[in-house]
């Protein structure tokens, strides 16, 4: 099978100009196929803020009211995507903005209440039209998705972009030897929060229990780690989480950066 | 050759929540082979009063600097494109958004200043990627087009939604019979601007001078009549000017709506 490698990035990347610049044209630089998920939280809260919209977040997780979703897909559909979508261009990559709901790409259901919690437009993910993706992967673009999805009745909803990248993964996996790329503002999992030496180089589900018991996995990094183990139970080939200003490291297949999870 | 038509809403037309329902619902039913470009002018206003940002108007153009190309992207390229595609999904119409940065699909370059004003980033068509439309439509999917080009070199340009309606019209022209409708707040060109009933059915360029020189022809369709001469000039088979809540007899093409341009 043809090799494709989902990236992921989040607010945190896309918030440093030339941080972001750099890891844009790396990706640029990288000749197998290809797609980026991107997310925006920080972002979307910025705008929040400066329209003076209330973040409600409960344990971690966004609640989006439909001023909050306006927000989230301005952001997210729009600045963001638009904006990494013209310096791809820029850099000869032939990048096409996506979000969920285009060409039906991503159909998800609203959230039902749980525990009581009323998540508001956030949708969980049901189906990928993966066979899209690989047209447009055969015409020689470059998916660029923004972790916005639809419930095919006329309502956009937010999706965390872990997840998006994920669940994209998982659906191109029959069609190719599918690695997702985790690429974020640490240069690994870290065995230590505080010492940025302590990456792991390989985490395996058996050692996943013990570590989080131990509290040596940090918080957000959970659900990054559950995503992952979901991705590989599901026939994705590796999960590799890297720090976005080493992904030369991936792409060149040379280097020792990042954390590559296994089962 | 096979037919195709361009469809074009603005600001006003999606800012009548139940008017856009109607007219999706409409553009939906069309069973020939379609594109709708869209505007929101009014809309970018909203955001931009909210977000404290100055709209600056010369003659009837918008001065676009840094801070109203951000909520142009926000506007056009996020909320009212994914609501727009979000609808037409839950209509049954396989629409993907874009902008003209996707797919690299309409290159610009920044207007120079003119007489001393400068419009800032504002974009004046180049070159449209024909190709990947007839692509897209021949997936069976229906382009749904922001009025926001690209330069290629990383920024994103405001271009008017008239005007990038007319250049996607004329670029599939060398591919498909093209029909270009501008579907607006008024049932067609009015030969008298306070009289609804007025409408010209058939407007030929050579009426065209004089019915200005008259002032029978209002001001903001000045422009748009100049894109309806130049598409027809430049091998669009016809342009039509008509209601937006009138679309059926369009689509129908039984109804006697609407005002037919030709030279």
């Amino acid at each position: 099978m043809e090799k494709l490698s989902v990236f992921k990035i989040g607010g945190k990347v896309i918030d440093d100009g030339n941080g972001l610049n750099q890891f844009l044209s790396a990706f640029s630089e990288f000749r197998g196929k290809k797609i980026l998920v991107h997310g925006g939280g920080k972002q979307i809260d910025g705008l929040s803020h400066r329209l003076g919209i209330k973040v409600t977040m409960v344990e971690g997780r966004r609640i989006t009211d439909s001023g909050s979703l306006e927000v989230a897909e301005m952001v997210l559909g729009g600045l963001l995507n638009k904006n990494i979508v013209a310096l791809l261009q820029s850099f000869q990559c032939n990048a096409i903005g996506m979000t969920g709901a285009d060409g039906n790409l991503i159909r998800a259901v609203k959230r039902p209440l749980r525990q009581g919690i009323d998540y508001g437009w956030v949708g969980d993910v049901r189906e990928v039209n993966s066979r899209l993706l690989a047209n447009l992967l055969e015409m020689d673009m470059v998916p660029v998705i923004a972790s916005l999805t639809h419930d095919k009745k006329g309502n956009m909803l937010n999706t965390n972009a872990d997840t998006v990248a994920a669940e994209i993964a998982i659906s191109v996996a029959a069609l190719f030897e599918t690695d997702l790329v985790y690429c974020f503002d640490l240069p690994g999992v870290l065995g230590d929060i505080d010492d940025l030496n302590s990456v792991i180089h390989e985490l395996h589900i058996r050692d996943f229990p013990a570590l989080k018991e131990k509290g040596l996995i940090s918080k957000g990094m959970i659900p990054k780690i559950d995503n992952a183990f979901d991705a590989l139970n599901r026939n994705v080939s590796r999960v590799i989480l890297i720090g976005a200003t080493n992904i030369e490291d991936y792409i060149s297949g040379n280097g020792n950066s990042g954390t590559i999870i296994s089962l």
